[in-house]
């Protein structure tokens, strides 16, 4: 085995940073017999010097950590900072000075891919980051690696812990969503400012990486369709169930039938129990992924956390400093069938919609012809008198496939309708 | 990108080989594109030449495979011939005249993996084998690469289909074994000859393979204890579901506890329905993974079938041929551990054991007194008369965790004792 470490250089040092750097000081002897060296902590750069962090040699920290990415002798730079900029400029920085970079930045890959892998390759560098998409569970490489002999058609997944574990809770317990979201807080699985969360931006900067390494093109963050859930209710989880279904926040990446275009987006939807993402309880995540080939698998496990991220982390570390021994390179960007991202007008799906309407009679008829209009097909219709002496009545329509502009012109000529009092709520049935 | 195809040959083309070089027609330029240089079946080599085999070149097809795999010409060979001779010869033959190797044999990895690895790298060449286990399950890679940063304690898993198949149908239809495996027999599950999926052979050889990847040690298989799930009755199903488990053929590798040793074993376990793996229908694989930082990740598809294990062959078929052109080699053995492989008797876990005993009072105390003898604590007891007029009753004894060997000699002391007229069954409880 070689003796001469290899050299790596933490960028940013929280939860996830500060697990990297124990495992790579207590699981030293593993790491380098499964790289053929060893590896040597070189640098840490932080925001806050002053902080205690246990296990690290205080004159491994810096506060520069431009200066640390030009040093030179560094060969894996461990990108854990998140967010677009300084991440940005200081990983182009290092690969401009000889290091391979681990990423864990999601947002960063998200909105701006596609010039970090050019510029990786530029200088001969990699570029990893299975830590981005769901945590622990080996999805990236999978997908890159495993299944690229093979045509993936769909990949659907639960990728965002919070908000799984808000609307496990609504579904289990009956709580409403800010009764389930303080829990959340309270248990640490939300933030103090959820947003990114709940109306699911991070959700979307993951289904933008997973889309364009499952179909082999380019989708950025503004190419993936997006809603929040924080407007699903109890009453949705009543109607649900009604229909052997759950609710979950789902992250869908579609090749369209004819094969020229895909489609990207994240919103929450029905799925039926009996589908495997339905069990998917708290804030585990799982990803489903169907290729014409190897046909339906499933990727669970947790999706967030330091110690899942952290091992993420660690199996890229492993790879890349293999790949710096061999003085050769892991995959760089496929986007070789350059396939456009179409709107979320041309997705093709199923609907559940709920409509406070008029109790009398024709009302039916009138909702219905509404939707044959927009050639918007019905599968069944529920209809119930809410008994609450004003008159009204509910009406639960679930339509057969058809595209979100064809659904979405029948709810908008719905709402003119006088005998339609609301459009209650809205939601895609997917899974089927 | 290149021009001049890399050239691969087929040994072997039944229902993956045809796949493999089906899909390696259809789909040629996606493959070129994610290679980065074309690929060319250059040779197939099988038993019954006249068979018509569409879309391959009859001048393509040679009886010869001794001379397919020393033609010197060959970059990447794919052995889907199975067992271990001449798929062995043929395979070190391949290495020597300069091809890299994908197999999809676990016959012959579990019992003489380490050989082939190591002329693998005697001659710079890669052996890969994802289709191996759990056909299109990405899981050799994962395990290999995706967690080679953590440490795996735990890998468990339903890895043959066959068995599954008819442990499902027990379960769902109340069906006896027989009748189930004619079930599966007539739908193509299950092969004219069921032993190596019904006494466990396939799955242990899987194992072994599991295990020496897990935790970087050489494990063959016959150092896998193996119980095949012929003797599992109805009543076991009925005794599972009343303690809300059911019934699965498990191949498990586990780290003991103190760190020193591992052990793999195949066997019909009770695992809670609570538990991800309980809920794998029909024929699918599932294999749950516990890592020290990952957590609990587990892996789910089909685990057979010609398209299936085609798109695990091609997963590796990509990525051997990129090494190829960077002249790098992907990751060889890693059994840095040498982790020797501890026998059945030091497995710790629980027991359900039903006794057929003598119905008259004082039967209790003895049964529990021979169970503290041997250091088997107790958790439950249900006792119930048979009511069938013989003076029987039936002692269900569900333990606490004890090591294997414990539990042999409780058993067998039992049998001894004059009130206890025959021991049921004894089954495994997992998962919990």
């Amino acid at each position: 085995m070689r003796t001469r470490p290899l050299k790596v250089a933490l960028l940013g040092c929280g939860v996830v940073g500060s697990e990297v750097a124990r495992i790579m000081t207590t699981h030293a002897d593993d790491l380098a017999a499964r790289i053929g060296a060893p590896v040597e902590l070189a640098g840490v750069a932080v925001r806050r010097p002053d902080k205690v962090r246990e296990g690290i040699p205080a004159e491994l920290i810096t506060t520069d950590a431009t200066a640390l990415v030009k040093r030179g002798d560094i060969d894996v730079i461990v990108e854990v900072i998140g967010g677009v900029e300084p991440a940005r400029t200081l990983i182009t920085t290092a690969f401009e000075h000889g290091a391979s970079v681990v990423s864990a930045n999601k947002a960063l890959l998200a909105q701006d891919g596609a010039n970090l892998y050019a510029a990786a390759q530029e200088h001969g560098q990699d570029l990893y980051y299975e830590a981005a998409v769901a945590g622990a569970i080996p999805l990236i490489r999978p997908l890159r690696e495993s299944l690229a002999g093979d045509k993936i058609n769909r990949v659907m997944g639960i990728v965002n812990g919070t908000t799984n574990f808000i609307l496990d809770k609504m579904d289990t317990s009956g709580a409403g969503y800010s009764e389930a979201l303080d829990e959340a807080t309270a248990l640490g699985y939300a933030e103090a400012d959820p947003t990114a969360d709940v109306e699911g931006f991070d959700a979307a900067a993951k289904a933008a990486i997973l889309a364009g390494i499952a179909f082999h093109t380019r989708v950025r963050l503004d190419d993936v369709y997006r809603e929040g859930m924080t407007e699903v209710t109890a009453a949705d989880f009543a109607s649900a169930k009604r229909m052997g279904c759950t609710i979950k926040l789902l992250a869908i990446c579609e090749r369209a039938a004819d094969g020229e275009s895909v489609t990207a987006r994240v919103h929450p939807a029905m799925i039926p129990l009996s589908h495997p993402l339905a069990s998917v309880r708290e804030a585990y995540n799982a990803v489903f992924v169907e290729a014409d080939a190897a046909g339906q698998l499933m990727f669970y496990g947790p999706g967030a956390g330091g110690a899942p991220t952290a091992s993420a982390v660690l199996g890229d570390l492993v790879a890349v400093c293999r790949n710096k021994l061999n003085e050769a390179n892991g995959p760089g960007e496929s986007a070789y069938t350059q396939l456009p991202v179409s709107p979320m007008g041309d997705v093709v799906t199923r609907y559940h919609i709920s409509l406070d309407v008029a109790d009398k009679p024709g009302v039916l008829a009138q909702v219905a012809t509404v939707f044959a209009e927009h050639g918007v097909s019905i599968d069944t219709v529920r209809q119930q008198g809410r008994q609450d002496g004003f008159g009204e009545a509910s009406l639960v329509v679930v339509t057969h496939r058809a595209p979100d502009a064809a659904l979405s012109g029948t709810v908008e000529a719905l709402r003119k309708l006088d005998t339609v009092r609301g459009v209650a709520s809205i939601m895609r049935v997917e899974g089927e």
